[in-house]
C-alpha cells in the first residue's frame, strides 16, 4: 500500500463515511414541526396529490439524484460488488455537491441481473430528479441505461458513458489545438468497448471525427467481426473504422494520433507502441486508479500530451470535470434526455474553460473547481435541447 | 385551507424541500479529492472488499437509513402516492437528524405490490445500516415487515407499528399513573387494526394489559370472528378480548378506561361515546391529521386526559419521540431484531422522561427535544438484546 492510500483509509476511518444528511432549517422550534412534519406537511401532500407538477417545487426531488450502482465494474478494479463501490459513490456525492450543489444519493444494488437492476431503478424514482448509472459492467449497463431512458419520467445519465465522452472530448480537442491537427482526419485509437469506449465512440462521431478505430481484448472492431461481439460493439463498428482495418491494438496504432485508453487494464501499453505512433502523440491513459501506460514512461516514449483520469496526475481527463456541472444544468433545465447534441456543447464548453494563454501540453483540461466551467456549460445549453 | 396549511406550503415552497447532502469535509482542496476519490479511494473499496465488516466504519452505512414507503397510507390521508407523499419523509428525514443524528434518505416507491417493495428493498440494502417501513397500508406492510426481517442482514423498524406502539405505551404508563389506575386492570379499547392497532396489541400484551380489545369497522375482534379478518387480526385475536365480548365501538367502549384511536378515521369518536366509559377516561386520538376527536370536545365530554398525534396541540403522542433516538441506539449497537422486549424497554424510557414533578394530565409524554428520552433509551438498552 503506497502513502495515499494508506491516508486515505485512515481519512475515512475517521470521517466514518463523507455525505450525511443536513436538514434546510438549521433551528427546528416546536412549532416549525407543526409546518414541516404533521399537521401541516398534510397540506403539502394534498397539494401535490392535486397538483402532481408541484412536487418539484415543494420537494427536494428537484435537486436529488440517486447514483445506482451494482457494484460490478468499480474503477479498474472490477467486481467488488455493492460495499465494497459505496465508497466511491460517497466520493462522487461529495463532487457532485461541491461543485454543482447538486444532492446525490448513493444506492449501491444488491442485485446484478438486468432486469431487477432496472425494477428497482423504476422503483425508486419518485424522489429523484435524475438517475446517474454507475460502474455497472458492459454491456449491461448501457442495455440498462437505453432500457430506462424509455422508461423513466426522468434523465439517465450514464457518466461512464455521457461524463467520460465528454470530458475525452474536450480533452481532445484542446490536445489537437496544442498539437496543430484535425478533429475530422486525426488518427484516434480508443481502447475498450465498454460503457467508456461505447460512449466515446458515438460523441467522436457525433463531433466529426472520421479516422476512429476502436480495439477489445479481440483487437480491432470492425463490420461483420464474428468474435466476442454484441449489440452496441456492432454500433460502434457501424461508426467508426471505416478501412475495416483488423488486427490487435498495437497494430491498429501504428502512426495514429491520439491513444485513448479506457480499458480497464492497467499497463497494457508500452513505450513501444507509444513510439510507433505519428508526429507529436497524445496520449490519455485513462484507467483508474492505474492506467495504461504510467505518464512518465510514456512522456519518455516520446508523447507530446499526458493525460490519465487520476487526481495524482496533472491533465486530469475525468468526468468530474463535467458530471457535477452538466447534471446542475439537467436539472434546472429539466432536460429530459441526454442527447450527443448536449454532450457535444457541453464538451466544447468545458474545453473553451481552460484560457487560450494557459492551454498547452500540461493543460488541456480545467480543474474541477474552474468556475468557467459551471458558466460556459449553462450558456452553451441555453438553447439546447 | 387553514393558516397552519398555507404556512407549511409557503415554508415548502420556500425551502424546496427539507433535506439537502453535505460532505462531512468541508474545504475540498485539489489533494483531498485524490483521497476521497480516485486515486485514493480504490484502497477503501480494496479493503471492503478484503475486510467486509469495514464496510461500518469505512462507509456512511452505519448511519445512514433508508425511510422506505410506497404512499398508500399517508397520515389520514390513505393512498396519497409516493410522490405526495416525499414531503412527509422529507420531514421524518428532519427529525431524524435533529434529534437523533441519523441520517435517512427518503425512498418513495413507485410499487405497490409486497414482492415489488420487498425486491426493491432487499436490493438497495448495501448502502443502508437499518429501513425504516413508513406509511404502507396495512396488512401489507405487517407482511413486508416481518418477511424482511427474515431476509436482511440490518434491522427493519416499522414505525407505524414499533414506533406508535412505543408512543402510546410510555403515554398510558403515565396516564394510568395520573388517573390511578392499574396497567393489568386497565379497560382498554383501541380503534384500528392497521399496522398501528396490531403493534400496540403486541406491545401492550407484553406489557402485561390483560384486558384491552381491538376494533375495526367492523366492531370488536374476537377469536374466531369470521367478517373481515387477516392473519395478523388472528393473531390480535389470540391477544386480546379474552371476554370475548363482541359489537361495535360504541358498545365495547363503554365503562372503559381509555380509549386509544389508531384508526385514519377522524370523528369518529362522539363526545356521547367518551361520556359512556368509566371513571376519568383517558383519550389517545392519534389519527393525524385531524385525531379521532377533537380535544376541546373530548375534555367537555369529562376526559381526564386526551393526547393526539399532532403538533398542534399538548400530549403529542408521536413517534416522533420515538424514532430518532431509538434508531440512534438501533444503529449505535447494531441492534439486527427490534423485538417486544426492546420495544418495552424503550417506551419505560420516554414515559420516565416526563419528570414525577411535572407529570400531569397536560403532560404524559416528554417533548421532542427532551434530553432525558436520549439518555433514558440509551441506558434501558444497555443491557437487552
Amino acid at each position: 500500500m503506497n502513502n495515499t492510500d494508506k491516508e486515505s483509509i485512515s481519512l475515512h476511518r475517521r470521517l466514518g463515511g463523507k455525505i450525511a444528511i443536513q436538514p434546510k432549517i438549521r433551528n427546528l422550534r416546536q412549532r416549525d414541526i407543526g409546518l414541516i412534519y404533521t399537521p401541516g406537511v398534510a397540506a403539502v401532500s394534498k397539494r401535490i396529490r392535486s397538483h402532481p407538477s408541484e412536487k418539484y417545487s415543494l420537494t427536494s426531488k428537484s435537486n436529488n439524484i440517486a447514483i445506482v450502482t451494482d457494484g460490478t465494474r468499480v474503477l479498474g478494479l472490477g467486481n467488488v460488488g455493492p460495499y465494497a463501490a459505496l465508497p466511491v459513490m460517497e466520493g462522487k456525492a461529495v463532487l457532485y455537491k461541491r461543485y454543482g450543489n447538486v444532492d446525490a444519493y448513493p444506492i449501491c444494488l444488491n442485485a446484478t441481473k438486468k432486469e431487477e437492476i432496472i425494477n428497482t431503478i423504476v422503483s425508486i424514482e419518485p424522489a429523484f430528479g435524475a438517475i446517474n448509472l454507475e460502474d455497472i459492467e458492459s454491456p449491461k449497463a448501457l442495455e440498462i441505461s437505453d432500457e430506462l431512458e424509455r422508461m423513466l419520467p426522468i434523465p439517465v445519465f450514464h457518466d461512464d458513458r455521457h461524463g467520460t465522452a465528454v470530458a475525452v472530448l474536450a480533452a481532445l480537442v484542446n490536445s489537437l489545438k496544442v498539437v496543430k491537427k484535425e478533429m475530422e482526419s486525426a488518427g484516434i485509437v480508443v481502447a475498450g468497448a465498454g460503457s467508456a469506449g461505447y460512449g466515446i465512440s458515438e460523441l467522436l462521431s457525433f463531433a466529426g471525427c472520421k479516422n476512429v478505430i476502436v480495439t477489445d481484448s479481440a483487437g480491432a472492431i470492425y463490420k461483420n467481426r464474428r468474435k466476442n461481439m454484441n449489440a452496441y460493439k456492432r454500433r460502434i463498428a457501424a461508426m467508426t473504422n471505416r478501412k475495416m482495418r483488423k488486427g490487435v491494438l498495437a497494430k491498429v496504432l501504428e502512426g495514429a494520433d491520439v491513444f485513448i485508453g479506457v480499458s480497464g487494464v492497467s499497463g497494457m501499453l508500452s513505450p513501444s507502441m507509444v513510439r510507433s505512433m505519428g508526429r507529436d502523440p497524445v496520449i490519455f491513459a485513462l484507467t483508474n486508479p492505474e492506467p495504461e501506460i504510467k505518464v512518465n514512461a510514456a512522456l519518455d516514449a516520446g508523447a507530446a500530451i499526458v493525460a490519465t483520469g487520476s487526481y495524482r496526475h496533472k491533465n486530469k481527463v475525468n468526468n468530474a470535470v463535467v458530471f457535477p456541472y452538466l447534471m446542475r444544468v439537467i436539472l434546472d433545465k429539466r432536460i429530459k434526455r441526454i442527447t450527443p447534441k448536449i454532450l457535444y456543447h457541453t464538451a466544447m464548453a468545458v474545453a473553451d474553460s481552460v484560457p487560450k494563454e494557459s492551454l498547452g501540453p500540461q493543460r488541456i483540461v480545467p480543474e474541477i473547481g474552474n468556475k468557467r466551467i459551471q458558466r460556459n456549460i449553462r450558456a452553451a445549453l441555453r438553447n439546447v435541447r
